[in-house]
């Protein structure tokens, strides 16, 4: 426990996102004072959202810096302790960022429960599932029989969300990039159905894939598939925006789609952002009801693992270039 | 009461209307059914939103057509009827269209009762008074204290948001399209700050006039102006899409302003279109509450009138070329 090993983000990307943004360093291991607790990492989550972060204009996250760790939810064990909240070898979820060790208020960790696989707080018990389950529930409000309709339906929130609508007796269609993909969601999702953006023709497979139209649509991707999207809304329908995977790794954005205001007015169509983090209050409610399902096998969270601090900046290109399924983690040791 | 004049869609516009669009014509009176009432037209207004209707792709109007008489609601008198609910004599509000007698069945006319003026029935007591009053609280939802942006605020709809928005005590902002507007708006009809959208610097116009950012957009263009106003949204805004009068005098709409969707993820922007005839179940209790701030002076109806059919296509051109300040009426007789 000498060394701390960090993925530091090195330039910022000037287009596309590449490994070389990145470089290993070895950093010292932090001091801890009063009240704060030392974690040692034993896996982080790979998630697109971060990516906006290394965007010129300032996100919600501020504007980008180079030089820094890069950030990132992880999983690890106390391994030090100066706050009444922790003690030593307490498994926790907390902001870790791409490093072997790091320094918390414990109002920044969540700890793991015994019995609960620390892997499962990477996914559906994590962010990517709270996220997944507050943008389906509370923004995208879907009633039994109505069809939902989900982009980057294989990606490490669109996994969760097509399972949880169906837990809800919704007709459940994803978009996502292969034929593999899609496979794996009808195959062992439960999805009812699934179109490949990526194919000529998508735009009639979306309209023949949602023969009733689409009540809500869950937007990871923002661009091309939210304008078919929209064209395929039902009169007061909902669209849950969730993220712009299309609109990341890019510094030039796309304009929005056409069709806005006009078809959300002709349609009454409510579009709403929203972030996980505004439902910070529910996060235990939440938990429960999909822990529940994890039980009962109504739900499966899909874990796509890579090793390693030096695989991580390559795991994030690929996994913008569409390359994971389900949730990508880096595992650590 | 022999003849019918018309005025009929002749052809559909290429690009721009013009009033060559147009043509006037003699048809026959209606023949009442049993039923069936016959109104006569005093006045009819003209209204940006039928723009969408002369548009090649179908929008909630259905497809459009020529050769028939254009649409839009009228006030008149009932000159026969063959109906329990109507008399001769009684004053209506209907879908008269731009003519001089339509046949009508009961429930698509609403009487006026007597002692009301019947031009406020096309402007804070009809469609375009109800559109502001459920746009603005059932959608927009201001607080006290919070501000409200409003486009097209000179306009027949946009007017009365505003000074209904003063009602709930919020601070009012205008967008119009010239100075003399912008006078009216603060000095006649209490906005807080108007802001020219046809200035140069208009963006940073907005900003000043806005200094604690828009809590509520209502959006009656669509285009620029919502581009702009979705940089000032705050956190947690409501976007009420009312109309896109930027995109109807074209065939060739513009893509969607940028920053969609992920300034309504980064801000929690709420993005709703409406319809006020999804609100018809209460029409009743918010004439009732526009009528006494009518009575009270809390919200004067500006009236903006021409006489004849003969001046109705140049007057509806002129319209979407911003040439009217508030509601533009067709006075017949």
């Amino acid at each position: 426990m000498t060394v701390n090993t960090q993925v530091l983000i090195d330039s910022l990307p000037q287009g596309k996102l590449t490994a070389d943004n990145y470089r290993i360093a070895e950093g010292p291991v932090p001091e801890i004072g009063d009240g704060e607790v030392l974690v040692q990492t034993t896996a982080f989550a790979i998630t697109a959202g971060t990516r906006a972060g290394l965007q010129g204009s300032a996100g919600y996250a501020g504007a980008p810096t180079t030089g820094v760790v890069m950030n990132g939810t992880g999983v690890g064990v106390v391994v030090d302790s100066r706050a009444a909240e922790f003690t030593g070898g307490d498994r926790v979820l907390g902001p870790t960022g791409w490093q072997a060790y790091s320094a918390h208020k414990p109002r920044a960790l969540s700890l793991i429960p015994e019995g609960h696989d620390p892997f499962h707080y990477l996914g559906p018990l994590g962010v990517n599932g709270l996220t997944a389950y507050f943008g389906l529930f509370d923004v995208g409000r879907p009633a039994a029989g109505e069809t939902v309709m989900i982009s980057a339906a294989a990606g490490s929130v669109g996994h969760l969300v097509g399972q949880m609508a169906k837990t809800a007796d919704a007709r459940v269609v994803g978009v996502c990039g292969s034929d593999a993909k899609g496979r794996t969601l009808t195959g062992e999702l439960g999805f009812d159905a699934v179109v490949n953006y990526q194919e000529d023709g998508f735009r009639q497979a979306l309209k023949e894939a949602t023969p009733d139209g689409v009540d809500v649509y869950f937007d990871n991707t923002g661009g091309d598939i939210l304008g078919a999207a929209l064209r395929r809304m039902n009169v007061a329908g909902r669209i849950a925006c969730c993220g712009v995977v299309s609109q990341y790794d890019t510094d030039n954005p796309e304009p929005g789609p056409r069709g806005i205001p006009g078809l959300l007015i002709n349609k009454r169509l409510d579009m709403r952002g929203f972030l996980v983090f505004d439902f910070a209050d529910r996060y235990a409610e939440a938990r429960d009801t999909i822990s529940g399902w994890l039980e009962s096998g109504k739900v499966k969270a899909l874990v796509d693992e890579v090793h390693g601090f030096e695989a991580a900046p390559s795991a994030f290109v690929d996994l913008l270039a569409g390359g994971n399924i389900g949730t990508r983690v880096v595992r650590i040791g």
